[in-house]
């Protein structure tokens, strides 16, 4: 019999495509539910966001990928989303939209199915630390 | 009790990376069904096509997303592709595979959960106007 | 009456964003359940891979896609995952990263709903050949 649950995770980020690393976050979900086997949808609420995974290591997490993004989306230059608000965080936009918000990952026997090398993460593009939710919705059984 | 609904949403889209709002076409889909929660998984029929989210405005909409895309792949330069099929769009292709043409959206209280700035784009990526078809299936109770 | 199948693919890669198009292969998981309409999500295991859609015609495959990725993130220059573990392959979990690795795709009359010219991809970006897997998971009816 499939059911449903819809929850979130709620945590402070620094910004400035800072990687959060919420694997843990979202198997307690898992662990605290009675789901043995199903799927997890992860959507990440705001426009200067994203999720994805990665090799939670420092050389990808501080440097790398914060790297890669510059090279796509620079902070700091003039963006028309500036002009129109005002705001500083054109890059921080395009970077959430090339990204993606959602992620869907299959578990089995209680355990999110990732490879040994291979974490979720949630990443901040903004410039300035926010509180930031992330729906965890579980469909399984 | 859990329930699947399969049904699509059509459109006319003028291409070059024209990016369409579909927020209340998939909100209305969900408002005309008896589903209160669950989740809304979008895929966009074609390969010159993108699903993502952004803050719908127009700096970002009619320029800025633009212009990140066309540093990753530009239009008007020769690819392969165009070799291949005697077409001009390869770079509508390049763009479509990095962006991703799938997207799953929670809703509760049979609202679409999303950011107040956060609105669900449809990318139409290619070099001329044509109608796009959106699955939008709908798992919940 | 809402059901779930989780199983996976195995397959050979050769790396070096070598595009596999595994779309016989997924069909074949659903052809071989009794599943008729639902959606499948597919998650690939390992943070150097992805998973996406395309064309897949050999201009794409052989050389735009690998092009374009090489402006994003090339091979062979280094990175700061490199000087952490003496890996070659910083480029790969980058290009991982954006990609993303994770699609859901729906189905109707057991068939995946895609367009005359989309193919699903597993994209190895490793430096080295690999044996890799797919999560297919079903949910539907």
């Amino acid at each position: 019999m499939i059911k449903l649950q819809t929850q979130h995770i709620e945590f402070s980020t620094k910004g400035n495509t800072q990687l959060v690393d919420i694997t843990e976050k979202v198997q307690h979900v898992i662990d605290q539910s009675e789901f043995t086997e199903g799927n997890v949808t992860l959507f990440a609420i705001g426009s200067t966001t994203g999720i994805s995974t990665v090799e939670y290591e420092p050389g990808l997490v501080h440097h790398d990928v914060a790297e890669m993004y510059h090279k796509i989306a620079p902070y700091g230059i003039s963006y028309h989303h500036n002009q129109t608000w005002g705001d500083d965080n054109g890059a921080a936009h395009l970077r959430s939209t090339l990204t993606g918000s959602s992620l869907v990952i299959p578990f089995l026997h209680q355990k999110l199915i990732l490879g040994t090398w291979q974490q979720i993460i949630f990443i901040d593009f903004d410039t300035r630390p926010r509180t930031r939710k992330v729906i965890v919705q579980i469909l399984g059984k």
